[in-house]
């Protein structure tokens, strides 16, 4: 008899769905359309005739490394400069702290498989990164959402969420996605006070820290709780697991990121990545350490941010000459995105419909909330990534979306009494 | 207060635990050890060339693809490539009907997380591959083995597994790992029209399928099953999904494998492979595309199997000349293994303490069995790979291992009556 494959998936595959901004990307594929929707690096700033150098270098002098299995824990030269480079910010990590994923994603489903157990809560920011809660949801996670607001998470509001007892809090203190918003740092302090006090750990998500446009570097919260851990040289205790990835400061194409953890964290982890995919890209791996090595990196991300600002700041400077004053909008200091809050009764679903037809495109809100109807935000907010797209295509992308938010408000002041 | 993260870990974690065999392997990596332990392919057979003018090509015309985000179903020519290359081989398989892996060993890892719920039955085969296992352990998996022979799996002894009603079964038809046997042909109706019986589904992984050093190509099980979904043009049914992998035509550390389903099942394990780790590398499926295209890469497996199939024989030569009659061997017709028999009273791994101290290193074949005291075959077999070491190293890593196995056996006959 021929299978009903329906009636033989796991239970767990039900809370899973696909991602409807990766449907709605495919929406926004048609040339006219300016798309503010994707999260994607500018493909202009790819650094391509250092990667045909690295590519040359890898083949002629490490090719029986770099085509051949490695070791799950990643190519050692990588993880060693990953943790040269983390301590220049603090966080006294060596080379066995460090495990190499395909991608952040990877680092969020290890995280989900290693500490989750169905019906377990997770703390998370509300808005939060869609990519996490896709990665938690096929473990049976429940949620447990915080609101954020221009400063990041509030922390003011944390404790009686934590003595629900989650198994760990999610964090994107850097620009976060989708909020654009930075943690003060007053409050990493606090956050970090909270999680030592209640014993939850917290995994701190840090794809973006590297893209500051202005203002100072904030402590990351591994090195905040790496004080409270004093004498421990081998670093195998602490309530902080740091990701991050060169997806936004080398090329997302490459799929690496990489965990920082406590010493035994990392074995477990590494116990389930080898079950996952053996390991990431021995090739990937070289070419990004040779790519990277020698300050190259460094000096990338400095032109990186400068492409980036200005792009930031054209949206922010559009933003304001078009938008109706009904329309507020967060002020990114860093990262890729920015997040619009629409008047009350206003509908960022039906605004997508519309917004296509004036052919630009962003996400709408509601996929950045874990619970829906937290606070009432559903349904008003807009995501807007100011990376990908040039100066100009910027420019006239919030033009048109102008018209299609003044129409739409428009319609709500007929229609509202 | 600093967290015990041991008492935070999923239950999930408990089954599993490192694979003994990578630990293993770093036992054998002092120069002077002839190691016929690891699964690798030979570096030396890896075509850099090709690899060095593809990477230019890459970056030159492809970069802004190649090093941005990707599609989760992979690289439409390259998944379009793979399907002509499997209708070759009479698999109707269509692009929809492909989605790219971070190599084969993802693919078990997305089977699981679709079909396995904790407690769920897997019929596998004894012995089997040590990472399916590995793959599947974490979601909570129970086994029912079925042995093997010289011809694969007992189709003979399946009916009375299959009335426990096993979520799937997992199979390795050709050169399997560790065995080194294949499938007959008889065998491939009989499992097929078993699955067909009662309704379970089968998962075929075809790592080695291009690595037949002599006879026929048999007709993979996938092929042989749809021929029982007539007039489904669309390869929306069938009973098998299908494996394979780039890592051993082409190199593993690319890390692109492949799964081959009905696309119903294809459009569940793209949204978990979303969570997991959104997609596999572009640049490497780029890569692999532009290597592979053009007849270039079945010339290059010609020369593979040539090189492998000289290795085979010079060990199976070895074998002869060097072991005592108590001791038997499977005999490949492909893959890059073969299953060495001690006789009853030997212990696998008492000789691997021994080979060691000879300076030669093989996989005790415990860990490839999913249930202990599997037929009384535990602490008896030794996985031999002939694919990773020269000829002459082959010769005099094969005289070593045979002093180990002859003092072992002299120890035998003193101690036992």
């Amino acid at each position: 008899m021929s299978i009903a494959w329906t009636s033989r998936y796991a239970l767990r595959t039900k809370a899973v769905k696909g991602s409807i901004i990766r449907e709605l990307l495919k929406l926004t594929q048609r040339p006219e359309v300016i798309s503010f929707a994707g999260g994607l690096p500018a493909s202009d700033v790819f650094p391509i005739e250092r990667f045909e150098e690295a590519c040359k270098k890898v083949l002629e002098e490490h090719a029986s490394v770099a085509l051949q299995y490695g070791e799950t824990e990643g190519y050692k030269p990588l993880r060693d400069m990953i943790a040269r480079h983390l301590r220049r910010y603090g966080v006294k990590a060596e080379v066995e702290n460090v495990l190499i994923t395909s991608g952040s994603q990877q680092a969020l489903d290890l995280i989900g498989k290693l500490l989750i157990n169905p019906g377990d809560r997770v703390l998370v920011e509300a808005p939060t990164y869609l990519g996490a809660l896709q990665a938690f949801n096929v473990y049976g996670t429940e949620y447990v959402s915080v609101p954020c607001d221009e400063n990041g998470l509030r922390t003011d509001l944390l404790e009686a969420p934590l003595r629900l007892g989650p198994k760990f809090m999610y964090v994107l203190p850097n620009f976060q996605n989708p909020g654009g918003t930075t943690l003060s740092e007053d409050r990493r302090h606090a956050l970090v006070s909270l999680a030592n006090k209640y014993g939850i750990p917290i995994v701190e998500d840090d794809p973006y820290g590297q893209l500051r446009y202005e203002g100072e570097h904030l402590t990351p919260l591994v090195v905040l709780d790496r004080e409270n851990s004093p004498g421990d040289g081998q670093y195998t205790v602490g309530n902080v697991i740091y990701l991050s990835t060169f997806s936004k400061t080398l090329a997302p194409g490459l799929r690496l990121g990489w965990i920082v953890a406590p010493r035994p964290v990392i074995a477990k982890l590494v116990e389930l990545k080898q079950g996952a995919d053996l390991h990431t890209s021995t090739f990937t791996q070289v070419l990004a350490y040779e790519i990277a090595r020698g300050n190259f990196l460094d000096e990338h991300v400095k032109r990186i941010r400068s492409v980036y600002r200005e792009r930031r700041d054209v949206m922010l400077q559009a933003l304001k000459q078009y938008f109706p004053p009904e329309v507020t909008w967060t002020r990114p200091k860093g990262g890729l995105f920015l997040w619009v809050t629409l008047p009350e009764g206003m509908d960022a679903n039906e605004l997508f419909a519309e917004a296509l037809k004036e052919n630009v495109a962003f996400v709408p809100g509601d996929s950045f909330f874990a619970s829906s109807d937290q606070n009432g935000h559903i349904g008003r907010h807009l995501r807007l990534n100011f990376s990908n797209a040039r100066p100009e295509q910027i420019r006239e992308g919030i033009r048109r979306l102008s018209v299609a938010v003044k129409a739409h408000l428009v319609d709500l002041h007929v229609v509202a009494p």
